[in-house]
């Protein structure tokens, strides 16, 4: 797509726009927005689930969905009682800002303190696109291996927070934590890393701690 | 990106013009590709790896490798001797017909029976790009969870082959099996789905021999 670049920086900057608004908007309403991301299947809405189990309601918590089709992490979302709103991009490879200004329509934000946006599974294309939030938050999973910073820069390099999920299957996995630190700390250097398992719950207080500290 | 269509239509027949002189070029030196997708982690290098050493040199094998940045994949497959050409996307989310030609010319096409090109990790983009591969195949993995036919409809859809992989975490991870393969049914009622392990070899066999079968 890169051979027509000033198509592309202009859809970028529309979107910047929206961006921008929907950001002005989130902090009128004291909403601070998490956009999660990370390759299909590494726990994005396991995480959210556990973290809004952890939180056990000192956080009023909201949820943007995120997928090319189907609505079954919605479905998983609404059993918390807590709202939700899926947004379908039917090929799109990522949220964008547009996308993200109509669900914000659809939420009661009043009455919420944190809202989590789960992104298209997907380690590359969604980091190039703000969707309004204020921190970006990656999980990568042990199974998908240690040399992924190596492989997808640009988005351990984008990140707020990172997280490691499915320590419980370190047993299980070929895995090797200190080349994958190695990696991502030569990428982004300040980042906090979270080792936890959502299946287990251990490791979740200080993931839960670090969010409670970014309002 | 879809909000400009006559560029992107423009760039998608371009690539396909690349990917039919891609194919031809194949055809002429008997060389059968296999466009190898998944999302990061499920085992794309790992199968190939795999299969070279089960095909104990009955078929001589090439691989073009594909990936955002580095070259640890085409590091492992040169341990096998066989003749590995990297791509850097640079950023890219998907292969394309013009890198894979230019991989192509640096490949002895005369010395290779069978080649792998194992695209960027991505669930979305790939299958949109013809790169003049005779078959698409798909690896899946346990522990990105039975859900992601429902999610990614475009690739399950697409795909001549479904594999399977690392059917020996099945005692650690969530997995239904039953419920995975109903909703892959429902989008390709034909390709065939083979369960197996690159760790422990388990299931590789019918793999290889379908493999074999396509020549």
């Amino acid at each position: 797509m890169a051979r027509e670049l000033p198509v592309l920086e202009e859809i970028l900057s529309a979107n910047d726009r929206v961006a921008r608004e929907n950001r002005r908007l989130l902090d009128r309403h004291g909403v601070v927005a998490v956009n999660v991301m990370a390759a299909p299947g590494a726990g994005k809405t396991s995480l959210i689930l556990a973290t809004i189990a952890a939180l056990d309601r000192r956080l009023r918590v909201g949820v943007v969905e995120g997928d090319v089709a189907g609505r079954v992490d919605a479905d998983k979302i609404a059993t918390t009682g807590m709202p939700v709103v899926q947004i379908n991009t039917g090929g799109g490879c990522h949220l964008d800002a547009p996308q993200v200004a109509g669900a914000l329509e659809r939420l009661p934000l009043d009455q919420i303190d944190l809202l989590f946006i789960e992104n298209v599974g997907n380690l590359i294309c969604p980091t190039g696109f703000d969707l309004g939030e204020h921190r970006k938050v990656l999980i990568a999973h042990l199974p998908e291996g240690d040399d992924k910073p190596i492989k997808y820069p640009g988005m351990f390099t984008a990140v707020d927070a990172l997280v490691l999920n499915k320590t419980d299957l370190a047993p299980y996995v070929d895995f090797c934590l200190a080349a994958f630190q190695e990696a991502f700390r030569a990428l982004n250097p300040r980042a906090p890393l979270f080792q936890l398992s959502c299946k287990t719950g251990e490791g979740l207080d200080a993931w839960v701690a670090w969010l409670e500290g970014q309002g």
